[in-house]
């Protein structure tokens, strides 16, 4: 047993100058959800915390635990073991210098620890410690889930995890409350529990659980129906979800306090001080657009109904009930186009009449507008300042 | 008591070709809710399995045993019964042949019968056996939620079912997970529960449950928000529905893989491989139009927040953020009406410049836009071909 | 003890007259759910039963069961007692004349009472007395509470109660089921719920609770899914909310049957026999306008995906997928102006070819629309009737 934090960090030294030692970019301990039917099926992965790009001390203490109780393998990509009585009694014995002030925020890891060394065998088995070593494409559940914490706790930046294939890994379940079930088992089991009138509350059926189910968010953060952020997405402090015709994709989310009252779709990212509007559509990679992610910059506003097919930059305005996507022409005045060409001075495209959406992309302030006399869409600098209500975020 | 399958077989015959045989169109033995206050009052039937044009032979067990125990009355279009000792001893007896092979998917009827034979009078109270013998407006709560299965379980087309008056059998009432509560019920305990500390949690007050309360979802369907579709929505396997803005009602849904991310009105019906976009609505018969039901064909795109108030063909798109109405009027040009025509092969309109939404109902292969520097509605013929992403259905 | 209901009168009509005695605008008793971690805040208050404007003989015996148990303060706008085992005894010795006859809906204060006195004071630490003697900016969570339940019981109008500060003074909490959680709590306590699979299920994170967790809506309304109404709205009987991209917040709502599949945002308003379209927008004081908050009247329709930013008089039509804005220029015609100025004879506007949408605010029998040839918007004097689905409502 390790004695003081000096022999402990002497330990990690040594760990990692060892041949099996290798810097993971990510880990942590889940606790996960097995098959009612097939237990070796994964459905959920629940991390208390997870560690990405930091804390290698722990991560060459769990190595070496791994090592000693003749499991590691560190060969892929990606790794995910089984938590043994063993491998928690060696790591237990590597922290203890720790363990007294393992508590509130200090030492994550630790306490995960101390908390597993108060279990035995049969519930260990619903335990996993997972590694990631490079950002490639997930193989397992375990990984998926970690990737999707790394999100949405904002260790990783949108659009910054390698996700592809997530969707073929994950299984699609009946979500009842924090439970994912298995549909097969559910089938097996509809009749006895439909006529025991023991069938469960079922609350969505998806590959993805809900944010909320597993990460808390800042205090002056607001998501007023679970159901409308899933997993993987991100929320900088300040944002809030109302519960119309809002919804949050993994993958997509927030750079500051935002109104959210729209759909910010698969990769989509919006800057701070930004208000998307009741119904208006920020397009997103995976159906909508031509593959192309959008950012909205900070403090535009994205009008009730409208519809966003291109980036924004900062302080611009789309009208209420329009959509703005890459084909659309806009009328631009001579005069419109000195301002915006002020505002955006790295910008050099000749003046014309009308320019396409796509050859707006990321400009800054622009408004959008369509003219209700003539119907025509046009674009102007806009001359308002988009504020978000203080009172809200 | 019947001892082989073959004097099964006999004993249906001769059921069948009794006096008091009615062949029914539809049936099931159903677990029902009762008032909390008033216990007369069904407010909730969850059938384990329903039986839809099929099944003669159990349907005729189930008449001879009740037959025997003195209750069956069947000149009318529906019947429903209390499930007694005696039926269950009755049918069970009938059954008997077939027994033990009853397990997963076979013979659900029988497995029905023996799980009824293992419980008392009082539990017994909590089911009623349920008979349709023709398609006429429904008469009872159970009968309405029979029908309501056969459109949610496939085994009916949309539209194919007589609910006329539905709304006006059920009961609206409180929805606490599973459970219904009686509105007045709630409102003579209100003081209590919310003393003590029980008020319960209250999902929906609405006539009809939700739909993931009742049915399992093929393995490829994905309902990302349990409120979002109804009881008596019909959805095919690898439809997912998202959170946003979407909804389907009762009576309505999609016949293959379809994205849902709009608004599926009552009796409105989306082919596979069609695409509703972020905040599209599709008008249904109880409110938004005039009464006609709107089929959308496959391989639609209705984009982020349009109207389709028309029905469409294969093929079409309906650019985002645009109402085609059935007054709106389009322009089309002469090339365009000639390519429309010949993917329309039966469509023996006239060339005009503007054609009414009305009179390109059902047309295949259309794009409604609407020009940016015009303001104008157009239709054209269109040239884009689309596709849902693979790895969401 | 009182013994008849004359001695009752005349301690009322002592206290009434007495120095310590002041007229409340509302009170009540309520259950209060604590921080887990700070049992100081008070993050919700449920009260079985509110006084507005009414029941001055219980605000008489309250305050005198307060002033003789010393504690008594009616110098503020408001005033929050704890309930003690000595109040509880004196307010039941005042009301006991009226004890036997507290049932059902008779009497509510009194059974209130009535059931404090069965609970020892550990119970009754949950519990606070609440009195407004104005409509002044509230200042404690009792008191918003008791002003959200005034708006949403429908016992004060909406608009009429003064809510500013209302956010400062609601905690941000998470909610599950009727349960608020304190977030620091879940912080601390995030790692053990997760490694003990305890983790609640978590519905919103949001300041306000939803409707339905406190109030019972009338039989013939409908709510499909109870994230869609937030506390402090206000549901007139025979409104039914659907739940697709509709939403009603505090302070906004219905004063009739009313289908809403869109947006009623803060203070916006709808009257009788209206339809708010699926995904319509009625926009809000809180973000969106310039700060007036719209009514729309009776009879209208709000077509589908519209936005609607200035207030509508009665019968009126907004075309589905438009915006009708304060700045919108609406072409109308002389002879529609002729029309439109018979159905509001007080409207005294010079006939123009454009008029703003701001300029038509309030008016009745308009007819909004993009003239689908040209694109340019338009307004008419509306010739069809809006008339709703009477099975539905």
């Amino acid at each position: 047993m390790i004695q003081t934090k000096d022999d402990f960090f002497a330990l990690v030294n040594e760990i990692q100058s060892s041949a099996y030692y290798k810097e993971p970019l990510a880990f942590g301990i889940a606790r996960v959800d097995r098959g009612q039917k097939n237990p070796e099926k994964i459905l959920q992965a629940t991390f208390p915390f997870i560690n990405w790009k930091e804390n290698y001390g722990s991560a060459a203490i769990f190595q070496k635990a791994l090592h000693e109780t003749g499991k590691l393998l560190n060969d892929e990509s990606e790794a995910v073991y089984d938590v043994t009585k063993n491998f928690v009694a060696e790591a237990l014995s590597y922290c203890n210098p720790w363990i007294e002030e393992a508590i509130g925020d200090a030492h994550k890891n630790v306490q995960v620890i101390k908390y597993l060394s108060t279990l035995d065998e049969e519930e260990l088995a619903n335990f996993k410690i997972v590694f990631l070593f490079e950002d490639a494409a997930p193989k397992s559940v375990e990984a998926v889930y970690l990737k999707l914490y790394a999100l949405s706790t904002g260790k990783a930046a949108l659009r910054s995890v390698n996700l592809n294939g997530a969707f073929g890994i994950l299984h699609n379940v009946a979500w009842s409350g924090t439970t994912p079930i298995e549909l097969d088992w559910l089938r097996e089991n509809e009749l006895e529990l439909k006529m025991s009138g023991q069938y469960p509350v079922i609350d969505s059926v998806d590959k993805f659980p809900r944010f909320l189910q597993h990460i808390i968010p800042a205090d002056n953060t607001r998501i007023l129906d679970a159901a409308k952020v899933r997993m993987g997405a991100q929320l900088a402090a300040g944002t809030t979800v109302m519960p119309g015709a809002s919804y949050i994709n993994f993958n997509a989310g927030t750079l500051g306090p935002v109104m959210v009252e729209g759909r910010i779709s698969s990769s989509a990212v919006v800057g701070k001080g930004s208000d998307v509007g009741g119904g208006a559509s920020i397009l997103g990679v995976l159906s909508g657009t031509s593959g192309n992610p959008i950012s909205i910059g900070e403090n535009c506003l994205l009008g009730a109904n409208s519809v966003t097919g291109i980036p924004l930059g900062n302080g611009c305005i789309v009208d209420a009930g329009i959509a703005v996507l890459e084909g659309t022409k806009f009328f631009m005045s001579e005069a419109d186009y000195e301002k915006i060409k002020e505002a955006n001075p790295e910008w050099n495209a000749e003046y014309k009449e009308f320019f396409k959406g796509r050859e707006l992309a990321g400009l800054s302030g622009l408004h959008f507008r369509q003219d209700s006399t003539s119907g025509q869409m046009k674009v102007f600098r806009s001359n308002k300042e988009v504020k978000l209500n203080e009172e809200l975020h």
